[in-house]
């Protein structure tokens, strides 16, 4: 493929996230009311905001660390500790974003995880909270013995891209799902797309960019680290020998 | 990874691609009435059951053919034509299922694409489109240099999964957003979560789940062909010393 250095890339990728982050919170300030912590809806859009922010952008950035052509020489260690606290970052507001919706429907009394886009999302953060109690205990805890991760690793690999896949089609499918919600009534409606439709609508696919653009990324083998099974890589956070 | 032999898996995978299909069919005829072309909802039902049979099952079939082992040996050409041709079958029932949604709107009344749904399975179909005819172009025609077919391959195999999961991400919202449309009375509301909920949502974790799998498969390093620059792999389809 045409040969593009992997930090330029990243600094696109960086940007297009944060204008992800920023149109997400634009949309809900400026055309959703807001935010609050009242179970309202103004207290439902912190929803989007966090799950965009933690389970898209802040994921995505701690999936590539290793991809940091700095983290492939000297200690591994650091760079196992960045992965795995961006990766907590991303899973805390994740946390936060579904207790959000989920205060916001039980002072609706609407219920809960009914619709395909709750089945997928819930589905994708429990995914996202066995991949991080996984991988914090094959690498960063002393007592999983080396063959275990040898065998783990390829696993973590393929789920961690396939949790963002998950997640960014959960994202589109969550703001179709409250832009029908939302847009209902006389020249406001979806179907006439009012300026918010267009927006919320390009936003969605700048989500969908995004994902396809960290998952390609992961994939790329030139920018992979070269000596992947070095003794260094194996080296835990608190180490039984210490 | 644990070492899983492929055709198992494939056969494994083609059972889950047809029980989508199955499933996607006996929604649309058991709960929302059928199948016709008199432009009513009836319509419509071609749309999920094309879409989901072309450009999620068929599509996959066609991206798998170059990792059965017994395209790795002898020529390369009678593969390159049925990895085309089962392109070229999903590409067309995709475009019916298009035709399906356009002509239920247009006799509704309904304007087409204002949803954020609409604009990813377009931009989906349209990458589709590029991929297929490029590929028929560089791989099968006599006239693409040597040089082209090698630049153009990685990123025909990129687009590749990257269409995938743009297809089911799109499946996903429709599916979701076809269910808000249609239970919303009484106790078929789509919040009580009536059987029909049940069974679709059901079957939208199994269609993410059949992408995801031939994704993994795809991008499984000990699965490829072991010479992908064979001189074989260039034979085009009508070649110009013949």
């Amino acid at each position: 493929m045409l040969d593009v250095p992997f930090l330029p890339f990243c600094a696109f990728l960086g940007t297009l996230g944060l204008l992800c982050v920023a149109m997400v919170g634009s949309w809900c300030q400026h055309w959703r009311g807001g935010f609050s912590l009242d179970g309202s809806s103004r207290t439902f859009n912190w929803h989007p905001v966090l799950m965009v922010t933690g389970l898209v952008v802040l994921y995505g950035a701690a999936a590539l660390v290793y991809r940091i052509p700095n983290t492939w020489n000297g200690p591994k260690l650091p760079w196992k500790v960045l992965h795995s606290s961006l990766a907590l970052g991303a899973f805390v507001l994740t946390v936060l974003g579904l207790a959000a919706v989920f205060r916001f429907h039980n002072s609706q009394g609407t219920p809960n995880m009914y619709s395909l886009h709750s089945w997928m999302g819930l589905a994708t953060v429990l995914l996202f909270s066995c991949q991080w109690a996984a991988g914090f205990g094959a690498f960063l805890l002393p007592w999983a013995p080396a063959w275990l991760r040898a065998l783990y690793k390829p696993i973590h690999v393929f789920f961690g891209s396939t949790i963002l896949m998950l997640s960014v089609a959960s994202c589109a499918s969550g703001i179709n799902e409250k832009l029908f919600f939302s847009l209902k009534n006389g020249t406001m409606d979806y179907k006439l797309l009012p300026a918010e439709a267009v927006f919320a609508n390009t936003m969605g696919l700048l989500i969908l960019i995004f994902g396809v653009l960290v998952v390609a990324a992961l994939a790329r083998p030139s920018w992979k680290r070269p000596d992947s099974d070095s003794p260094d890589s194996r080296q835990p956070l608190l180490s039984a020998e210490r």
